[in-house]
């Protein structure tokens, strides 16, 4: 099937929220092995949504709309859709009587515009709605299977899972199953190169590479008829990219992140981390301390954007600033170690570098030092990333991150 | 101007990502006074592609492309979009030799497939990356006038911004000149509530307010042939707002966050700041120091996650957190006392509370008190914010800036 997700609503194209509805249905879909082509939004306008749904009725055989479903008089969708595939409006008793019960429960007078929610097109499959007052439904008319769904996220998503899904599987019988592998240290040109001759051979499974913020996500993408019959396709190709890429790839799957690979490994060892930062101004501790139960490996950590602080938090040598600067090998090296002692830490990161715009007249901007102190000593990573002040923070902190880690696989 | 939004990309399809491109340009264009009326999402298909721009070609007479502008075989925006137009690709040298310059700054070797990105429409308007490697472009061809931007949101965004606005701004004779007004303390549904009467007043300049993370932006907007025009009829409006909601108002312009305004707040008053976060994890030390310059206003702080890392960085006694729970009033006060005078600043903050998902069993998830020291004392802030963790600690991080802005203000 080849479907086309149409979301109504004004607010969107106004960019008042964001389309994550067609994003959740994408999952949804592609999960149930249904190849989603297009997404398309059109606003409360019921000549622009014809035309879209004349458009669609023609590359799609399958349409689910989003949105327009409500009581108010420019909810639209149900009475476009109807009208466009030649279907009267039939009032459904049932939903009539649903909306009645929930506005009994709420303790509400139901205002007389929410009966029009009632109204649907004649011999269709009624999708009541658990979760909100407007019913979906699905109907097919010349080999165009079309569903509705009402537009609030909550409402579209249980309505998805609850109804639409249970409608969908009985029509489809092959599914997809991906793989996720997260990569640090090269970009996505560089990583999709490597990978260019096997991902031209590939069929099924599919290999495709995403640039994400300062790192690549590889997804290999299989459709069968089960679970055991996907990752038999895919086990060759996930053993050849490991071969290709080796310890570029981090993480798999539910290990989202240089954070949740770092913590699951500190987890395995039964360690612990701190961190010192400079540049990155606390942007690390934040990132460990996202992941609920962060106390277990990470003891904590001092944001010494200031030679003032990085004396009285960690006893850095005013000497040692004056002399080699706040930004050298040196001092990341003793705020590493001194944040591991002051912690009583396994591992002490200090990172040190130039974010910009301004310089300090020694480094140019982009130049970081991280170091990694644990009992056998210290290392030092020296980096350079000249972009945009945001952007080296972030580069910063995933070379911290990704040589912690490193250092926790070798050991 | 009618305008549609064609997002390229089977990512999209997949809902492996959320399409905030079509949102921020949306909101963007209609910043412009241009009508947004279709938003489409179409894969990495060629011929795909192709249809959707030949449908756009014929409805909408500005069409602005995001995303399959970059190195890899998959992108393929432009030369489907010079074809349908009937226009070659040329190489772009300046393109190219900032590629160059790109990858020796970050001292990689420029793969091959880099030099795709370098060859544009004949006769285009070149819009040079500054935020990435591809550049986008914008020509015009039978009255349609065709944009592309990048697809990753950092790059789409400050490419918009910086090259597409600049553009398109020089095709009308009005503008649209705008005021934003940021505010803490209400939800955007209250705020809307308070101006409603204003709001429907208007027709020019206009009123709107947008939910933004745990604040309102709320945006006046006139259209005229000059910023003098322009001055004279926002005027009144400002006035009436300000009126209306006060002391909610934190900053205005060029002021974009609660941080920026604690920073130019204690700038102007010449005085500095600390932090010791538990819940937040170093959020606020990492917003802080977002801002350029921040070493001038942020002295440091610390991630005392844990009751250990309380207890080693600020001397907060073990029996207080015993006695007291590590959130608590008490604790909140003293990280604030403590930190103010451990980094010689002229105030203190001091954030403690359960982001969640686990408890204490003294307190309910979202409870987070919030201390700021000075010189003549400590005062504390309970807030309740009963959400998931990330929302929990944002609202710590608003609520602390907002604490300290305050007192600024106040004082």
């Amino acid at each position: 099937m080849q479907a086309e997700i149409i979301s109504v609503g004004t607010e969107l194209l106004l960019g008042n929220i964001v389309n994550t509805d067609a994003r959740d249905l994408s999952v949804g879909l592609s999960e149930l092995g249904i190849d989603v082509f297009w997404h398309t939004v059109v606003g409360d306008n019921p000549g622009r949504l014809a035309e879209v749904v004349d458009i669609a009725r023609q590359r799609a055989d399958l349409i689910i709309t989003t949105g327009g479903l409500g009581p108010t008089c420019d909810d639209l969708t149900k009475q476009v859709l109807a009208h466009a595939f030649g279907l009267e409006l039939e009032f459904n008793q049932e939903a009539a009587e649903r909306m009645q019960a929930f506005f009994d429960g709420i303790g509400k007078e139901m205002t007389e515009n929410n009966l029009q929610q009632a109204y649907l097109p004649a011999g269709c499959t009624v999708f009541q709605n658990d979760w909100g007052t407007a019913p979906g439904c699905a109907f097919q008319v010349d080999g165009v299977r079309c569903l509705m769904l009402p537009g609030p996220p909550r409402e579209c998503n249980a309505m998805f899972r609850h109804r639409a899904v249970p409608y969908l599987r009985a029509l489809s019988d092959q599914q997809l199953y991906t793989h996720n592998l997260r990569i640090f240290g090269e970009g996505e040109s560089a990583v999709e190169f490597r990978l260019r001759d096997l991902m031209n051979r590939l069929k099924n499974p599919t290999l495709a590479p995403y640039a994400k913020d300062g790192e690549v996500l590889l997804r290999v993408t299989a459709k069968a008829h089960n679970e055991a019959e996907a990752e038999a396709l895919m086990a060759p190709v996930l053993a050849e990219v490991q071969e290709t890429l080796g310890e570029l790839i981090y993480g798999v799957d539910a290990v989202e992140s240089l954070e949740a690979a770092v913590s699951l490994r500190l987890r395995e060892l039964g360690r612990t981390m701190a961190a010192a930062e400079s540049c990155t101004g606390g942007g690390v501790a934040k990132r460990m301390t996202e992941l609920p139960g962060a106390s277990q490996v990470f003891r904590g950590g001092v944001t010494v954007y200031t030679d003032a602080a990085k004396t009285a938090l960690l006893d850095i040598p005013a000497e040692l600033l004056e002399e080699k600067g706040a930004v050298s090998r040196e001092v990341a090296a003793l705020m590493a170690s001194r944040v591991r002692e002051k912690l009583r830490a396994d591992y002490g990161l200090g990172i040190t570098g130039l974010a910009g715009p301004g310089g300090d007249g020694k480094n140019p901007v982009g130049t970081v030092f991280i170091a990694l102190a644990d009992a056998e000593g210290v290392e030092v990573r020296e980096i350079h990333q000249p972009r945009d002040r945001q952007r080296v923070r972030l580069y910063a902190e995933q070379n911290a991150l990704d040589m912690l880690l490193r250092a926790m696989t070798v050991k």
